[in-house]
């Protein structure tokens, strides 16, 4: 796999894992049109690596996104209406993207999350929160809209909450992001961070890459299937998956009581 | 806009605010065919009226709703079953309607919030319980069945909680039925309750009433319409919105860092 | 009613409920074919048993379910593939028709609940765990999927929970399980669970049986059928149910002030 060249983002490779890291801190790391496309590249770039098994994605400076950018807005009002919708469409389709990634996608919660901020973490397998992170959707506020999101935020915590967050633009820590089923973990401090990291990435390389790729995209598929073609996709799955090379080491190495082969 | 005459609800319109209380107190106001009648007229009147903010729905006497009216069933059941039908139907074309307001809809859910009263608690954007109230779905003990809260009562909070609820007819307060993502907000007393309601209407008249109404519209579509349609949609939408009027106004407010007219 | 003979499974009927033990303790009541088929067989053979009230579910030996069975395993690799498939396919079939049984499912977890064992625990009305129970979906780190099971843990627990625990194979005790909705009770011994499973069964008997058969129908329905054909279809049970025998019976019962037949 080769990375591409980005500006807007540090990206780096250790033991099958990518640590892509949101670059622009003067300015909370704003998601503009170019880390927008540098990101989609990045995805589109390890689609296909079966030796990657996890993608950690947070951002530079103590924050880890604060919404879309102010400057982006401001040169798609010169180009013209027709600009806004593709800039707004491209954060949709980074979005799609992120949430079918083969990988595990783990996020790093830090600082404010806001508006497409908040988007990102609604398409990640494991969400992490430090003591400092600030949730919200301040778009109505800004008398514009959380479009792109909004269906992303709703599959994430469940219309419910989703409608009482966009319709009164409230903020909200870790502990409430907690509770809201947004996000798996809130650490008190960046060591409990790291370490939740840490046992999250040694949980996710005991398991098989591709019995976990098919896991996820059985998962994803669930919701929009017939329950019964489903089954019967899943049963095929499940077969090639036991009489495979992944299936047959698991199983050996469970009966050996030894290491599976991916988890050494 | 011009309200329609009630019997049974008590109508008062302060500062973009229409309150509605439930003025039937003798009998815990008991869902009569009559109420859910004047509540569809009150609903449809303020459809278009851009300038409500919010509807705040509550119960007189210390209940917000006990369920259906025994007397309009005793009446149904001597016009027949098709009358009971129309009865039930008639509830059900509420909640749809109460479920699409384009307003912010804020309920105060105080003492008997059962079966009907209940199935009303889901479909609202914000839900505040007092330390009193008593949430329950009755109707298999009574031998007959939740038929018109039943889906509203899945989506608000999940199939595995509902099923366990409406079969066992399980009595549950206020603070499980935050745990269970029924209401938003459990209040400690009367004081604190009025707290939040005014702090919940502070934060809506923050929020531009017609990027919400959008908002709200595209959270509920967002389980209904097939996600690459819906971005398309949504995309269009930012765009007429971060041009229109109040885009326009909030973009510059947050530059110029002052209050956006319609939050003054 | 007719109970099938059955050799992995302990079956007693006490004042209708049918209490159901998985009975192969050596192996922590891995769900072999066997097991699989006598399930099966029970629940066909109570489907219109309109005198049970409910079916109690739990594990021998101080354990739930371990998941499936090694041994059938190895028999299907000797078999070939399309004999894994024909296995795995039978056990979502199980859990479609565990899912849809009309009586009140009632589930007590205890000790390991993993794999099938969590897919079990995913399609109950009501799952009560004990101290010491302990869940995981362990299928990717033993390189298979957990096929069947998917659509159902996402139904159960949401795709967010569903997610993380899928491709990290991680365990989680009671009070996680809580706190994920998969459960509706975690007790702290075996005494509490007992009074919890018993007060349950208690609040089923004062429900009405054929008004719970068609509610838990409805709920199902609710997440597949258009809103307005359901409400539709919902008036219309409404409707019979009310001027059914459980309907005249209840209301008449709650006007007298007295105790319904059914709860006798």
């Amino acid at each position: 796999m080769e990375l591409p060249h980005c500006e807007t983002l540090q990206l780096e490779r250790i033991e099958g894992v990518l640590h892509v890291t949101l670059n622009r801190p003067d300015c909370r790391n704003a998601m503009s049109l170019a880390m927008v496309t540098e990101l989609r590249r990045v995805l589109l770039a390890v689609r296909d690596d079966h030796e990657l098994r996890a993608l950690v994605l947070r951002g530079a400076g103590g924050h880890f996104c604060a919404g879309g950018d102010i400057k982006d807005m401001a040169a798609a009002r010169a180009a013209g209406g027709g600009a806004y919708r593709e800039l707004n469409r491209a954060f949709g389709s980074l979005l799609e993207q992120a949430q079918c990634l083969s990988q595990v996608l783990i996020l790093v919660l830090e600082g404010a999350v806001l508006g497409g901020g908040l988007g990102l973490a609604c398409v990640s397998d494991v969400a992490i929160a430090g003591p400092d992170a600030q949730f919200g959707l301040p778009e109505t506020s800004l008398g514009v809209l959380p479009a792109q999101i909004a269906p992303f935020v709703v599959k994430r915590i469940g219309l419910t909450q989703a409608r009482r967050l966009a319709l009164t633009a409230a903020r909200f820590d870790a502990g409430a992001a907690l509770r809201l089923g947004l996000v798996h973990f809130a650490e008190a401090d960046g060591a409990a961070l790291q370490r939740r990291l840490d046992e999250t990435l040694e949980q996710v390389r005991r398991c098989a890459p591709q019995a976990n790729a098919r896991t996820k995209a059985l998962l994803l598929a669930s919701e929009q299937e017939p329950l019964g073609q489903l089954l019967d996709d899943a049963a095929e799955q499940f077969a090639a998956a036991v009489s495979g090379a992944e299936g047959i080491e698991g199983t050996l190495a469970f009966v050996e009581k030894r290491t599976p082969s991916w988890a050494q």
